[in-house]
C-alpha cells in the first residue's frame, strides 16, 4: 500500500517509461507516412477514433469499480483478520489463567497468520509483479515472505511438533486453526476453561476460518480473465488507431489555418502521445489493483498488519514491546 | 477457469473466427454498393452511428457489471463451501473418536460434493456451451461429470445403500445432505457426539444447505433473457448499421484530400471489421460469464474445487494423498 | 420467467409492434413536411439529440441496474423460501416421530405457499400486465392464481378449521405461519417435540418470516415512480425529437452528394424508426422488469418455485410423486 | 410514496412550471440578442456545450443511483420494522397467557412507532418540502404527524405515567423500547413469561433498536451536501450557457438552409427551454428522493405503513378492524 | 458534516479560489499567443478534448461512487455505535442494580468513545486538511480532539487507574474495551450480574469492537492512492489542454461569422475558465470525502455523534442534562 500522499508524475512516468516509448513510435508512424511517403489519405475519422475512445473510457470505468472491489474486500477481510485476533488476545489473557499456555495460544496465532501470509504471497499465472516495470519498481522495496522461510518463521512461535504438523500440511495455515481448536479442547476438558470461555474462543476460530476463506478466494480465483483480456486489447486497439485519427484533425486545422500544414501534423505527435498514454495508464492501474496480495506497490499490506497484530497481542500479553515485523521502505506499506 | 496469464489474441481470433467471417461480408456490402453500383448516397450519418454505440458500450457495460456480480456470487458460494467443508472434515476427525464413522462422514460429504456438481452441470436451455464456437473450444478440454455417471462417482464415497437413496431422490445432493443429519443424529443418541459437538456439525450441515440453495439460485434462473436479448440486439443492429456509417466517413475523407476516394472506401472495410469485431466481443464475453457452471472456459472450476476439497480432507484423515481430481488442460481448470 | 434461448426478433416486433407503428407515424411527420410543404427549415441539429441520447441511454442504464437489483432480491428471496422449505421439510419428517402430524407440518406449509402466492399475484395500480401489449402478451400462458380461488388451493392442504382462520385473516399468509407456530408450541408441551428440535423448527419459521417481509416489501412498494416516469418521459422526449434530427443530418448528406436529396430524405426514416425504437425497447424492458411478481414473463417464477417445492416435500415424506403444480407453457415459467 | 400508475405529464408541468418561467427568459436572452441588438457573435460552440451535457448527465446519474440507495435503505429498514411488528404481536398473543398484559405491549408497541414517526418527521435543515414548489403541491395531502401532537398520539396507546416517561426522554422512541424491555422482564420475573418466551421477545426488540438506528442514521446525515451541491452546479451551469450553444447552432442550420436564419433562432428558443428543463427535472428528482421521511410525496409511507401495523395486530389481538390510520389522499401515501 | 441547505455559491468560489486563478492563468496563455504572437494555429481539435473530457468526468463518476461507499460505510459503523451505546446505557441500568456500578460501566464507555474519536482525528499522510484551501476554510470551526488531550478527557469519565492502562496501551481505545469485559466478568463472579445480563453485556462489547475495527480500517486503509492520482492527474492534463480546445472552437466561430474573430478568442476565455473549474470541483469534491475522519468539513460529525450519546446515556442515568458537547460553529457539525 501506498502510504504517501500518493504518486509522483516523476515516478509514475518512470514507472510507464517502457510504453510511453512504444506510443512515441507508434504516434510517429502517420507522421512520418504523411510527411516523407506522402499518405496523406492514411488517417481515420476522429468520430470512429472518439467511440471508440468512449467505449474504452466506459470499460475502464466498470473494471476500476470492480478490481476496487476485490481490494475492498481484500481489505475487509484483513480488517476483520485484525478485530478477531485482538479478540483473541483479549480471550486468551483473560480466560485461560495458565499465562504460559495463554501465551501459547496467542504465539500459535502468530503461526497461523505466518502460514496464512506466506500462503497468499505465493505467485499465480495471472498475478502481474514479474512485468518487466513492476520488477524494477520492486527494487524498491523487499517482500519479507519472499525472503524468510515459513519454516523460519513460524518456528518463532511454536514448538516443533506444532511446526512440523503444519509444514507437513496441505492446508498449512488451516491446520494451524485446527491446532489451536485442538488445544482449547484439550484446555476444556483439563477445566483450564469453562465452557462460556470455550465457545466464545471456538467462535472466534471460526471467524478466523471464514476470513480464511474469503482471502483465499481472492487468490485462487483471478479478475476474470476473459473481462481482463478484453479491456487490454481495447486499450491496445485505442493506442494503434488513435493516432491515425488525432493526424487527420491537426492536418484539418492546418489546412483550415491555411499556412502550417506541415508543422501541424508534428503538433499531433505529443497530443497522441499523451492521450494514449492516459488510456494506457487507467489500464495499467487496473491491472496493478486486480491481485490484491501478490506483493505489489498497491496491495493490502498483510506483513504489516501481522506485526501490528504481534505488537498488540504482545503489549497485551505484557511482553516488552517488539518493533513492528513489517517495516517499510519508500513510503510503502506491504 | 483461465489459470494463465490470460487469452491470447491469436485464441481470440480462432474463437471468434465464425463472427469475422460475417462482420467481414457486412463490411463489404456498402463498399461494393458504392464501387460497383454507384451507390454512394447509401450511408449512414456517423452522428447516428456514434450515438448508437455510445448506447451499446453503456448497456454492454452494465450487462458486464451484472453478470461480473453472479460470477462473483457463484464464486462466494463455492468459497464458502470449501471452508466449510474443511470445518466438516476437522470436526469429525477431531469429535468423532470411531475413525470408521468420522472417514463415513467425511465420504458421504465426497457423495454430496458428487451430486451437487453434476447438478450444476446439467444443460439448461439458455445456457451456451453448445453453440458452435464454444463446441470448438471445448474441445480442448475434458468436462469429467459428463463422461462419469453420478453413479460411478458416488460409489466410490458411499455404501450401496446410502447411494440408492441418492440417486432416487428428487433432490440428490440434498438428500445426502438429509442422511448426514440423520447419521449425526443418530451419533447423538449412540452417545458417540456430545450435544456441544451435535450443534456444531448441525451448524455446517445448515450452512452447506444455504450454500446449495445460492448456487442453484444462480443455475435455475437464468440472467434475465429480456437483458440479453436486447443486449445481443444492440450490438447486431450496431453491427449493420457501422459500414455504412464508416463508409460514409472514409469517402468524407477521400472527397476531402481529393485525390483518393476510391481507395479511401476500401479502407474503411477493416476499420469497420475492427470496430464492429470490439463490440460483438464484449457482447460475446458477457454472454459468456453469464452462466458460470455451465461448463465452459471461464467457470467457477467447480470440478478442481471438489478435487481439492477431497484431498484436503484425506489429507486430515491420514490418507496417502491422492492426486486431485480434477486435473488441468490447457490453462483451463474446470 | 423466459426459460428458452430467449427472445425471438419476431417475438419481440410482435409484442412492441404498437409502438412501432407510432414511431413510424413520428418519423414520417418531418419527412412529409419536408418533401410536401417545403418545410425544409425545419430540423433539429444533430448534436442536440445526441446529447439527449447520451443522457437518456445514461439513465435508462441506471435504470437497468435499478430494477435489475429488484429483481434480483425477489429471487434471492425465493431461493432462501426454496432452501428454508427443504429444511422444514426434513426436520419435519427426521424430528416429528408421529407421520401424521408430521404430515400436517408439511401441509400447512404449502397453505402457506399458497397464500403467499396468491398475496403476491395481486394487482396494484403501478404495475404493467395489464397494459395493451401485455394483455395480448399473456394470451400465451395462464396465471394459475387467477384462475383458482385461494379458498380451493388451501382446501387441499388443511382442514376447515385451520382454512377459516386463514382466510379470515387480514394477513392470510402470516396466519398460516403463526399457526405452524402454535401447533410446535403444542407438540413440545405434548413432549412430542425435543426443545433442540423446536428451535430448530422457530429458526425455519423466523426465516420464512423474514422472507416473506422482503417478498412484501417489493411487491408493496414500487421502484420510485418519479424516477419510472422521468425515464419514460425523456425516451418520448427523445423519440419526438429523434425523426427531426435524422432528416436535417440525412438531408445534409443528400446536399453534400449532391444529386439525391429527396431520396435521402426517406432513407432517413426507416433508421428513424429503428433508433427511436430501441431506445424505447430499453424502456419498455426495464418497465417490465420492475415488478417481479405481477404475473409477467419476465418474473419470478413463483407459481412453478412453490409447485417444486410441493413435489420435493412429498417426495421426502415418501408419497407417490406428482407432478409439479405449475407446469410450463411457450417457453414461460411462471 | 405515489400509488398510482404514476405521475402525469401535466402535473410534472404544473409542479416544475416556475422553473420553466426561469428557463424560458435564460432562453430568450440570447435570441433577442440575436434579433435585436445583432450580438450574432454571442454562442458558445456546441461541442463545449455536449461535452458539459454528457458529464452533468453522468453526474446526476450516479447521484440517482446513490439517493435511489437511500430510498431503498429506508425502504428495507420499515419493511423489517413491518415484519418485526407482527412477530411482536404474534409471540404476545401466544406467550403472554394474561391478554391485558398482552394487549398491553401490543398497544405499547404503537406508542414506539408513534414516537418514532414523530421523530422522523421533524424538519431538518437540509430538507427541501419547504420550496416554494413543495409547499403548493403538499397542499394536496395531509401530513398526520404536523396535524396530531404525540401526546395525543400516544395518549391513545399507553397509560399516564408511560406517557409522561415517553415524552419526558430525550429519546423518546428509545424509551419506549426500554419500557419495552422493562416490562418483558418484570413479567419473566413474574412467571408469566418463560425464559425461552423472554428471550424471543428481547430479539424482537434488539432488532427494533437496530432498525430504529438506521432510520435515525438516514434521517440524521443528509445525502453530503458538497455532493448535492456540485450537482445542482452542473446543472444550473448547463442550463445558462445551453441557450447560448443552441442558438449557434440553429443560426447555422439557418444559414446553411440559406432562407429563414431569422425564424431559426425563435425555433431554438422551445428546444432549448426542453431540454434544460428536462436536466432540471433530473435535478429536481434527485432531489426529492434524498430524504425519504420529510413527508414528500415521493417519501416512504410510513403513517400508513403505521396504520397497517396497528390495523393488523389489533386484528391479531381479536378486536374490531378498526380503519387504517394514513388514508390515502390524491394517489399519495405517506 | 455541512448541516445547513448546503454550500453557498460564494464560499464555493471562495474555497476554490487559488484553482481558479491559476485556471485563469491557463486560459490566458492560449489567447495571448493567439493575440500577441499571432500563434494562431496552436490549437487543439475540440474532437480530442471532448474525448478527453467524457473519459475524466466517467473516471471522476466512479470516483465519486467509491468515495461516497466509504462515507456511508463510516456513517453506517457510527450509527451501529450509537445503537450499541444505547443499549449499553440501557442495560447497564437496568442489568446492574447497583447505581455506582452501573455509571462506572456507563461512564468508561464515554472513555472509550474519546479514545476511539481521538485516534481517528490523528493525521495520516494521505489526508488533505492540511492543503492551503482547507487550513484556511477550517480557521471557521474547531477540531475539539485537537485542542484537548485525550487525558484531560477520559480524566472526566475514569478513575486514575483505569486511565493510567488506557493511556499506556498501544491500542487504547481497544483497552478501554478489554477494560469493560473484565469489569463485567467480575460482575458475573460476584453475582451483581445474572449469566444472561452478562451474555448481553458481552454481546455490545463484541458488537463495538467489530464496528470499532471497521472505523480503524477506514481510517487507516486509503483510498487506493494510484486511482486517486490517476483521477488528478487526468483532471489537470484536461484543464491544461482545454484552454487550446475552447480557443480553436471560438476562433472558428469568429471566422464563420466574418466579423469578430479578435472578440471570440476573448470571449474563450471565462467559458475555458468556467469549464475546466467544473471538473477541478468535482475533482476536489471527490478527494473530500475520501477520509471520512480527518477533521474535515464533510466527515462524518464523531465529535457531535459522541457528545450526543454521552447526553443520552447521562439522561438514561437520571443525571441533569449536559449540554451535548460538539456544539456547532458555522453549519459545521464534527
Amino acid at each position: 500500500m501506498r502510504t504517501g500522499q500518493g504518486y509522483t508524475l516523476a515516478e509514475f512516468v518512470l514507472w510507464t517509461r517502457r510504453s510511453i516509448y512504444g506510443l512515441l513510435v507508434l504516434a510517429l508512424i502517420p507522421a512520418l507516412l504523411h510527411q516523407f511517403a506522402g499518405f496523406t489519405w492514411l488517417t481515420v475519422p476522429w468520430g470512429v477514433v472518439f467511440m471508440l475512445g468512449t467505449t474504452v473510457a466506459l470499460s475502464a470505468g466498470f473494471r476500476t469499480l470492480q478490481t476496487y472491489n476485490r481490494l475492498q474486500e481484500a481489505q475487509q477481510a484483513w480488517s476483520s483478520i485484525v478485530s478477531s485476533s485482538r479478540v483473541w488476545g483479549g480471550l486468551c489473557r483473560d480466560l485461560v489463567d495458565d499465562p504460559v499456555r495463554a501465551r501459547a495460544l496467542v504465539y500459535r496465532h502468530f503461526a497461523w497468520l505466518a502460514a496464512l501470509r506466506h500462503q497468499l504471497r505465493g505467485a499465480r499465472a495471472w498475478e502481474t509483479t514479474n512485468k518487466a516495470y513492476n520488477i524494477e519498481y520492486r527494487r524498491r522495496y523487499h517482500i519479507q515472505e519472499r525472503e524468510e522461510s515459513l519454516q523460519d518463521a513460524i518456528a518463532r512461535y511454536v514448538d516443533a511438533e506444532d511446526a512440523a504438523d503444519i509444514l507437513s500440511s496441505r492446508t498449512r495455515a488451516l491446520e494451524a486453526l485446527n491446532l489451536q481448536g485442538r488445544e482449547t479442547r484439550r484446555l476444556l476438558r483439563e477445566g483450564v476453561l469453562d465452557p462460556a470461555a470455550y465457545a466464545d474462543l471456538q467462535d472466534v476460530i471460526g471467524e478466523l476460518q471464514r476470513q480464511q476463506g474469503v482471502v483465499e478466494r481472492i487468490k485462487n480465483l483471478p479478475y476474470p480473465r476473459q473481462h481482463a483480456f478484453i479491456n487490454s486489447l481495447f486499450v491496445r486497439i485505442l493506442c494503434l488507431v488513435l493516432p491515425f485519427g488525432i493526424i487527420g484533425e491537426f492536418a484539418r486545422l492546418g489546412i483550415a489555418d491555411g499556412t502550417a500544414q506541415v508543422g501541424m501534423i508534428w503538433l499531433g505527435v505529443p497530443v497522441s502521445v499523451l492521450i494514449s498514454w492516459m488510456y494506457m495508464s487507467l489500464d495499467r492501474v487496473g491491472e496493478n489493483t486486480e491481485n490484491p496480495f501478490e506483493g505489489g506497490s498497491n496491495d493490502v499490506p498483510i506483513t504489516r498488519i501481522c506485526g501490528e497484530i504481534e505488537a498488540d497481542l504482545r503489549d497485551m500479553l505484557g511482553e516488552v514491546e517488539v518493533v513492528a515485523a513489517g517495516k517499510q521502505e519508500a513510503d510503502i506499506a506491504l
